[in-house]
């Protein structure tokens, strides 16, 4: 491994040193387990408190939250409306389909984001029986390129599901990006969904993201979904005291602030470089941009990060809550360099 | 919750500090996720080579183990046969008979252990397309009671198996356990498996076990079966790390071997009293006994455990790695004084 | 083949006539498909006067009878208390577990037939997340022993299903024979169901099952779940037709009380034999009846009829619409006859 | 109902006078249930003598053959690449997604056929345990939009998909039609598959379609997969006696080279019409047509058809075995009609 910091992803970061302290606090005596222990009761009332939900739940990881959110919203013959790009849809080996049995309905964007309208276009065969049903709609907050819906285009959104039948959810798994860049609360988001996740692990946890209900005919399923669907963990403080850790001074919120502020440094120094474009506004902690194939080659022998799109390209370079100013001068000097030497 | 030691279980246990002290350790820099990782990489290394097998993986829990594994052996219309006590059947939510879609044929035991004779009373309507069809057997060592099956009992089960078209899983959530009670190897109970599962989370780690898998030709699926079933860690380091803990210094048999003899003094201590029996053999953490419902008022009014069995007023009491003598001694203490007074 | 009338199963015999020729005079010019044609819509209606049912859909076969019953009332985490002789338990390849993901709660019962007390023993477990939560139950009328639950006996189980928060499915396989041997009405059976199904295949159909929907919460679902579960037929009216001709002058009633008459003879015949026990009630157009093998032997080297249970010697014995006298009274005399030349 | 001939589907005509007179034939005496029956041993003979297919296995729709067929290739993190139009991907109501957990990627054709070319646009993230793992191909013949693969573009997605480590499926609902146009036999066809359906409904059948497995290793799941999907017919014979009476003096065929005849001869009418575009080529028994508004409108007044897209006024017209050339002339008329008096 090099000891240059990756742009791979933001789970190439350890986890923030106030996340494994705590964590060492919550390993004092006995505690009963799956969820009955003050930890859990205390960090799970918080998140309540933050974001308004009715109940919040801890699950493993963000493809868990994701399927333990929908499945309280769908039958087998529903389906979900989401992104092409949607994390659900590419990145998660098709566990929506395998365990809910839902199919997905997936809308090409150019930015991530859904829109009425594009949702609108997979809302064909309602009430036909050889269709599988739309019923839920699943959006991503930051989204897979970077991108953040505004807390306008959130409540449109939100109208046009409540005026079509539509369950909302929002994938969180890098929520606390989308608060940073909204400046806006928890809550404001949360507000718009019936479920959504909210990331630990990205943001500075170990293994640990929060399903938050915002609708109460939801709850009644939770505890069996999220036990049938292997998320229900035996010693839970452990997971709560995750999130005791980035709660306590807003280090969730500060973690997201820094890697967005890297992310800007970062665009801001690639962007008036020759034969670099950044092709996505640039809102979270993420930056995508077209590299020239001069310039990606020398940064690619020497850096981690993915290349988003071959035939593009374009490369996807993240920032985490623990990367330094000195990483993002260091990577825009060296694609400075290589955009200087290519002829 | 109170302050005495709880008989509850071996999960109201925290984390033995030689697992959070390694996962500090493993906290260091950028990892590649997913398990691209050299924590992962070494410690699935060492446990191949304690254990003998092909691979091994990491998951969250005890279920998950269990139904990762047996995803690798079974089509949907293949059944499980097991005990009736076994955690698969009633433990688990349904999670393999959803998650698979296979049946469990369970089978009556008195001590939570399969024997062939066991085994073949399920055997029937193979190759009868009306039936599910017997694919696996999975047995649990430690059982749920308790009890262990010796390697004599396992080697002719394996070759029960193998003479009958069967695969074997060992949900090894307390294998540590088994094997310092047999005092043998993992590799001795590993050689008669062909996929089984080596608890971390009870033996003193925060959420990890490992998925052990001994058969070559089933080792292809488990990447795709583990993401798709919702296990893959991102920071898989982390999960690694924890097993690092447990395997420094043997400190998983030493952990086994403690709570083991834990249980042996609360028998020793308890047996003799009048009003109290002990109805499985001890071998290993657990006792399990018949408590005369006037002792069993005042111990459960103070200490906490599990009653097993209503009606039979059986209670399971559980040593856990960091169990004291002084604990042992005091709830036999109190069950003297309660059988004493009991009138 | 053998001439001689087979007793193996009453989906031996072929279909009635007047199935045939009311399929005939279904295929008269086009209609429209999936069911929205005139038979579909007649002979839905016929049903849903005949057992008070909200709508009634037409499946190809039993077991997707079944199967798509319980769809309506379970999500994957609820299970299904049944008996452990239950069709859907020992004869359908897991079809539930599998297509729903729900685990069967199976219970051993002396007759078939299950009661309260039967059902309570499988209640444990309520709100603990860990086990699947019991939340129908199904039963057989007729049962797989051949016997049959009294108008008395269903309300009762009834009543203890609603005041247990259960739904309760019918599996009418055999449904017809239960009418006929209750001298009752279909809507005197079905008002004690959410769901029921109402067997056509045995009666004398082809291929054609109906499900009889009576809550009218459970609507809303059904024509999703029959494409999802591949029972959509394009050509409905021709499954509506077999019904059609089941129907005309109370052929379905006449075919049940004919084919329980020659069951009743059978076991009149049979029951003073020596070597012969009948050992369940005779309340259909089933025999089960233990047979000394000296019996047994001739008797299957000649005649086609089930061994039920191995170690008992017990066999079933099944009428059909079309087993006429003569045919029970050569097997009679068969049986006779190896009665008496054992020695 | 309209009493003129519909052109909605061929499923909206009834059965061939010879598939109704073959199940009355094999409704003779008794036989033994589940396929053990001398009309299913000799059918299914023949079809695998047409085909030849190693086995063929009778199941009750299409839908139904499609699940099957891939149940045989699939494991559930494993993927089918088909058409955005394929009947699998939009009117299934999801059941591949339900009933395998099998992820659908589904591409964009002009004409309803994969390439390899377009195949390979969905051959990405293989190996990588985030995606699905592509591993079947199901392309329909003829396609949704009534085109057909010509056996050498046939052979060469066949020959892709062997080096590519994919097996490919055919939807074959109309496999005779295809056989038609093409001129060639049912085994130049099923040579190119693994597995294939031959399709009896549409064809003139009452409700009975057929999987054809070519590849000696997919044999030994079919029965289990075909019972616990809810497929296996009691009454077996019924089915068989179906395909009795279509191969019977090759009537499958010869339906099938009449309903392609009627389709050139509406498509011959309407071609020269102002204001009617035929959009695809017509090789089967299908016409994709755009329509000028004020023509659409009138026929739609008077005759049953699909409006394919509403967008482009796409209709599909689609002729049956029993389509009269009265018939399309008498459409055709209309549609002259309506195209003269548009102003």
């Amino acid at each position: 491994m090099t000891t240059r910091k990756s742009f791979g992803s933001d789970n190439h970061a350890g986890a923030h040193k106030a996340v494994l302290r705590m964590m060492s606090l919550a390993n004092e005596g006995d505690a009963h387990a799956y969820g009955d222990d003050p930890w859990t009761e205390r960090v799970a009332r918080d998140l309540c408190g933050l974001s308004g939900a009715r109940a919040a739940y801890f699950v493993f990881n963000g493809t868990a939250a994701n399927v333990l959110g929908l499945s309280l919203m769908l039958r087998p013959y529903e389906a979900v409306i989401c992104a092409e790009t949607a994390h659900l849809n590419v990145d998660e080996c098709g566990a929506t389909e395998r365990l809910l049995g839902s199919k997905l309905l997936a809308v090409a964007t150019p930015d991530g984001k859904l829109t009425p309208d594009l949702v609108a276009t997979r809302l064909g065969g309602r009430n036909d029986e050889h269709r599988a049903q739309p019923r839920a709609v699943c959006i991503t907050q930051v989204t897979e390129l970077g991108t953040c819906y505004s807390l306008a285009e959130l409540r449109v959104l939100r109208e046009f599901c409540q005026g079509h039948d539509l369950r909302l959810y929002i994938d969180g798994a890098r929520l606390a990006n989308a608060v940073a860049h909204l400046d806006c609360t928890v809550a404001d988001i949360a507000a718009q969904a019936d479920v959504l996740s909210f990331g630990g692990t990205k943001n500075g946890g170990v293994a640990a993201e929060a399903v938050l209900v915002m609708a109460e005919d939801l709850l009644g399923a939770v505890p069996f979904q999220r036990k049938q669907l292997l998320q229900l963990a035996s010693k839970m403080r452990f997971l709560a005291a995750q999130f005791a850790g980035l709660l306590e001074d807003q280090i969730w919120l500060r973690n997201a602030v820094h890697s967005n502020l890297m992310a800007q440094r970062l665009a801001t120094g690639l962007g008036d470089l020759p034969g670099v474009s950044v092709v996505q506004a640039v809102q979270s902690n993420a930056v995508f941009a077209d590299l020239d194939s001069r310039i990606s080659g020398p940064l690619q022998h020497d850096w981690g990060f993915y290349v988003w799109d071959d035939q593009q390209h374009t490369v996807r370079l993240m920032a985490a809550f623990d990367t330094a100013p000195d990483d993002i001068d260091a990577f825009v000097a060296a694609a400075r360099e290589a955009s200087s030497s290519r002829v």
